[in-house]
């Protein structure tokens, strides 16, 4: 250990090496629960991409697992320290380097926060679309290592289809560029699409050329409630099949609604079964609601209500983003599941989720990226309550399990970590695990790179 | 060999193993100039999954090359015959499984035809974006192999944004699933993106799970001359920059225009140094073209002409998809690179581009999708002249080279191959090389799949 900081200190400034136990343990997980988190050896903060190398040449000489970090958002414990690692906290480098109008692109750090970005590219007409729920919080290279989605997938996609390029310090501390800063490009395979979403087992992500859009005009919401979440979810198929692309198309069940209601006295309809809110960001998406809003009807939405402008668009669309807050505020604990399904069985997935709160005598209350099919049920319990742990436990496992029995996936958009390991196993299949294997070797040799995480 | 085609025939059915010598002769290569081909073995061309399983698990035991098919319409070579490879036709598997409105997916086998699909998905109100040029026979398994591109571009992105999940079988016969078939999902590392673009040298796609869009109301598109090149590119960076979005954003150049007049007899403008075509396909395109317009009379356009309705701007079109046939009837022979470079840097390309075919003595045609800046330079030579031959293959490295220095990149659409193997080794770098190696290790020990091709 001694011989781990002395050479880390040697290639590294002063501040960027923290082995003091009570900072240490201020960086030791995520936000995900139901994760273990072991004791790490140093934070390193580095500040520039050769101090990056520097730590790896050294953890990888050393065979010291590194556990890359960015702002630790994550919901799946991809950045929990395991015992005697380096955590590798990308946070300090944070600049924007370049915004290219013409181009389109952005260069940045991984330490840039979502919103900050967002906000640069704002002032020059252009628009970053992926918007986690933590987009406040979170940084663009946690983005990339995760995945992340957010509530503008169902029209403009998720993070990796936003990434054009890489550069990446590999186990070894060499340095990887992947990709382009063109539009297109097919020269050789996608190690950049490899790496987004890799959860740092293959690299440490040091740059991102990133593409914009235009920024799109401000987007009208409309509300609708439904009598059962059958009918919102027939409501989403309608509306899809009719071939409209709304910006956002999300859902949330009675038990949101009230737990909402309860942190933000909103007064949502809390006789309500479900709630259907849909956004338009195109210049006149006045006809486009209003046969959303037909659609709803004919589904069997008891009410639609229509947003007058932008700003009463945002209010309803604050309920949606408090959700998860709300349901965390009910029990004292939540855990937030990821389960994306096809959207035609959207309402199987509804139902089942109820029946698998009944069968476990729990609150779990669901909101959807509904557009997407991507649910996020979320269980609510007393973290003091051994019984109820167990059984919010045993439930996750059993919305996982209901997930893939559909045809979906165990996660969207929040990733694999530890919270999902044996699932991930199970969804690849030996196969699909045997390459994921080989792929991980390709890269990192000695298996320092956020080992045991993901399989 | 004997051995090979014993072992073949086993577990095929009698027409699928073709040995037949002028038969052979009809499939050792695509449409690439430039690439060598040798002789095959065999001709394998399954019905089922079953069948290629089958066909790879032979050529593993035998370590028998093995080069993937489509319709061979690819412009690099990647699927030239080896010496004694099974060249693998994957043309009779074309099955169109599924088309979902509702999940808006497609699945398909990979021998079906680009066009096919385009139409039936047409039939449900949806779209399959990826449009190359050989639409009409290409198949999605070329399309995936190779990652095309087309006129669509710059507003739907090119082939691997479609692609959620895969069915591949290996080097050694076993089937491995990629992906999903819902909207979103980041379980694992993105193998489905690692295998599109990836020439046939992981794996043989044998079912693909497709993403499919609302259709979208027929463009509208303008046509504006300019009195240069570099007053067109001038144009495609202020639309851009302005924020606009057309649906296809074409330049073709002067030489370009007489080639296709002299095929066509269409009358297009040949005093005119440049023409852009820009379309539109939202539900009303008039203001975006008025803007369009203007901002092509502000960098200079000598005449704007916006189309009167769709058939018009279809017309407009038919110019721009004839250009290659009619640069290749200019000399008789032609060679089409595929540079993408930053859109800002679209004019230095233009400019460098007649330097070269002024420094070797040549005819150069440039036609280009612009709004990406993904140019074809197409050089047109005699192919009975030794010496014109030499200088049309000298010219094409110049023109990579060219592409690398504005920071391009060698290939936007039409793939790597035989043809651009040096040039992708300098573009990747030592360290990217010797990753692809490793990955295509990880799938692929034995070098069977596709080998000699790539890197």
């Amino acid at each position: 250990m001694h011989e781990l900081i002395r050479r880390l200190q040697k290639g590294l400034p002063s501040d960027a090496v923290v082995t003091d136990p009570d900072i240490l343990r201020s960086y030791t997980n995520d936000m995900a629960g139901f994760c273990p988190a072991g004791t790490p050896a140093a934070v390193v903060l580095p500040h520039a991409v050769e101090q990056v190398q520097h730590t790896m040449r050294t953890a990888h000489a050393l065979r010291v697992p590194v556990v890359p970090q960015g702002a630790r958002t994550g919901l799946s414990g991809a950045a929990n320290a395991t015992d005697g690692c380096i955590l590798l906290s990308l946070t300090r480098m944070d600049r924007i380097l370049e915004i290219n109008p013409v181009d389109r692109i952005a260069v940045v750090e991984p330490g840039v926060i979502n919103a900050r970005l967002s906000h640069a590219v704002a002032e020059h007409g252009l628009s970053y679309p992926p918007d986690p729920s933590s987009w406040e919080m979170c940084t663009i290279g946690g983005n990339i290592g995760t995945g992340s989605g957010g509530l503008c997938c169902v029209k403009y996609g998720v993070t990796a289809e936003y990434v054009l390029g890489l550069d990446v310090v590999l186990a070894d501390g060499r340095l990887l560029s992947t990709g382009r800063r063109t539009a297109k490009g097919v020269a050789g395979y996608d190690l950049t699409r490899l790496i987004v979403g890799s959860e740092g087992s293959l690299g440490i992500v040091v740059r991102a050329t990133l593409a914009l859009r235009a920024q799109p005009p401000q987007q009208l919401a409309l509300a609708a409630e439904f009598p059962s979440a059958a009918a919102a979810c027939d409501a989403v198929c309608r509306i899809m099949e009719a071939g409209h692309t709304p910006a956002l198309l999300e859902l949330m069940d009675r038990t949101t609604l009230r737990a909402v209601n309860e942190l933000t006295k909103m007064g949502l309809p809390e006789t309500t079964e479900a709630l259907l809110l849909a956004a338009f960001d195109t210049p006149d998406p006045a006809p486009q609601l209003r046969a959303v809003g037909d659609l709803c009807a004919a589904a069997g939405a008891s009410e639609v209500v229509p947003a007058e402008d932008a700003a009463e668009s945002e209010l309803l669309l604050q309920g949606r983003r408090a959700a998860l807050t709300a349901l965390d505020a009910v029990k004292g604990t939540s855990m937030i599941d990821d389960v994306c399904v096809p959207r035609s069985r959207l309402a199987d997935m509804l139902e089942g989720t109820a029946g698998i709160a009944a069968r476990y005598g729990l609150t779990i209350g669901v909101c959807a990226h509904a557009g997407d099919g991507n649910t996020h049920p979320t269980v609510c319990f007393d973290a003091a309550d051994e019984d109820e742990t167990r059984r919010a436990r045993e439930s996750f496992d059993a919305i996982m399990e209901l997930g893939l029995q559909l045809g979906g996936t165990i996660t969207g958009e929040h990733g694999v970590g530890l919270l999902k390991k044996d699932w991930l196993a199970r969804e690849l299949g030996d196969v699909g695990l045997e390459l994921h294997r080989a792929v991980k070797a390709a890269f990192d040799p000695r298996g320092i790179l956020n080992p045991g995480k993901l399989f």
